[in-house]
């Protein structure tokens, strides 16, 4: 099969890899139909991280090949939905939702699955997942192709915004600000306007993300950043600061912007992969009772809630992909996210 | 009158001040009836900061003798508590209860009021309250002496130990870890026990602190710290860790206990005034989804729940206090607290 390979910052290869195949009762083969670019890929792409080469990529979905002998809920010719993360479903982490914290999880495009046994990447033509039933999600078939790209949303990215969401406590009644116009930030956006939150400000400094942030729901876009973007976001809230902030970028910049346009008492849900360690400022957060909540999404908790809104077309987080290629064009795929010519790509096998 | 000031580190003096009088029309002067020493008052004490003289002390309950014009809703006579912190009612962080960030808001004990005006310390005979009407509650009289202990935490120690709480989301079904056995780490543990917790494990090595936790609805003690006392808790809990941990000390050490002794997904209620600027570590927030929540407590806003349950004696906070002094040995309770030969000290003008 056909899977990418990272080999070094900007050294993005489509090569032969041998097929997956069953390895552990549990596991299931998935042929994918979809896979994206995350912006997380971005890190080691731009040389952030030292890169040992490795098969990339931790969201797609799919077409079930091959079950497993333990395998009794997924079946041949399913289509499913994988989380970027696998769990097992039994440990506290999981018993809790939290399962993107399992204490037997593994990350596509990681290492090492629970067993030991190399993982591969979502960028490919076929995927082995590891405890399978408590990972994916069977979507109810036959799906209609228009819905893949949102389907997909679902994997990571959309999730990951209702997790910026769902930390920040947005609800009816709730301002928001969203720091960060990637997908990840659009699809807090559109997580916020689902939880019914009074106004949602994107902070974009972006035309075309801009245009996504309304479509999607914001009611008010600030392009203008730091002390001048908390001034006019105060303008905005009749001279006062939002209740919840959304974090979706992970830098020390991005993350002072989102504790700084929240009022006393009101909370920041972030999501951005810490970048460098932004380490939290204890005496502002103490000063001012600012609640700090999120982390890695635990996207398998939110697809019962998340996945029927996608199938009845109440959301299109699918939108957030404005660049369509072949697996083939991978590199072309992370050059064009990374010159910000996409905001996020859809790769086809 | 007299009141304490602080000198230097170390240097503890009650002196002779003028009476304080009304000077803005929102003002009430107060006779104290008990005052305290602080866990908080020892920072200058000990010298970790540095000390320019001053009244000291932002804890107290009393009688009003004296009203501005303005003030309608307390008369000379009433029994009041005193939140360490002033505020206007009005702010956007007073409507959303965050009463200790209020935008005109002051501390007993601190440099300036609203208006411009030198801020008295608590410890002391009579004390100044700007905006009183926003910022004291009355308890309907006549008052028990027998009382007064409670009623004197709940002007900090017990309100902020509640604060700690419910900022951590503890309630029912939890398991709760309380990391700091001084008064207001004890306070926690009753408003633990209060809210509901299934269990509450006081993490404290003195004896006589242990006594009081257990007391106050402490299920287990963990004597050990560090690794140490994470296994311990781990142990208690069946080999899993706590939903929710409260930090009531404030140093790098007791926020790192906090952290790593929550499950993922669990919550941290923080209380402790930050020592040193211990900085949260977000690579491990973000990864195991901890919420950081807490702050100065916004005691205010919680004295109409908790009065009533101190008033039916349904809980005795008062019990903190295991040493009380005349006004006039002011110096000696600093000296029993930072010797730790007491918890918590009262002092009677």
């Amino acid at each position: 099969m056909r899977a990418t390979v990272i080999h070094a910052a900007r050294d993005i290869r489509v090569e032969d890899r041998d097929d997956p195949t069953i390895i552990e009762p549990g596991d299931v083969v998935v042929r994918v139909v979809a896979a994206c670019v995350c912006g997380s890929d971005l890190w080691p792409y731009r040389g952030v991280r030292p890169v040992e080469p490795h098969a990339i990529g931790h969201e797609f979905v799919g077409t079930v090949t091959e079950v497993g002998d333990a395998v009794t809920t997924i079946a041949p010719g399913d289509f499913v939905i994988a989380p970027f993360t696998t769990n097992d479903g039994t440990c506290q982490a999981c018993r809790h939702g939290i399962t993107s914290s399992c204490e037997h999880g593994s990350v596509f495009g990681g290492k090492q699955d629970p067993y030991g046994h190399p993982m591969g990447g979502a960028q490919a033509e076929i995927v082995r997942v590891p405890d399978a039933e408590a990972t994916l999600v069977v979507v109810p078939g036959p799906v209609d192709d228009a819905l893949v790209p949102s389907l997909l949303t679902l994997s990571d990215v959309f999730s990951t915004g209702h997790h910026a969401a769902v930390s920040a406590g947005v609800g009816p009644g709730k301002t928001v600000v969203v720091v960060g116009d990637g997908a990840v930030g659009l699809c807090a956006v559109l997580a916020a306007a689902r939880l019914g939150a009074d106004r949602i400000i994107a902070m974009s400094r972006h035309e075309d993300r801009q245009r996504i942030a309304r479509e999607f729901g914001a009611t008010d876009i600030v392009a203008t950043r730091g002390d001048e973007g908390i001034d006019e976001v105060r303008a905005l809230l009749g001279g006062e600061l939002a209740d919840c902030a959304l974090e979706a970028v992970g830098t020390k910049e991005s993350m002072d912007q989102a504790l700084r346009v929240v009022r006393p008492g009101g909370a920041v849900g972030y999501v951005g992969v810490p970048a460098g360690g932004p380490e939290l400022p204890m005496s502002f957060l103490f000063g001012k009772n600012i609640t700090v909540a999120g982390g890695v999404a635990p996207v398998r908790a939110y697809l019962p809630e998340l996945l029927p809104d996608v199938l009845s077309r109440a959301v299109d987080p699918g939108r957030v992909f404005d660049l369509e290629l072949p697996l083939e064009e991978a590199a072309e795929a992370y050059a064009a996210m990374d010159e910000r010519r996409a905001v996020k790509v859809l790769l086809r096998p």
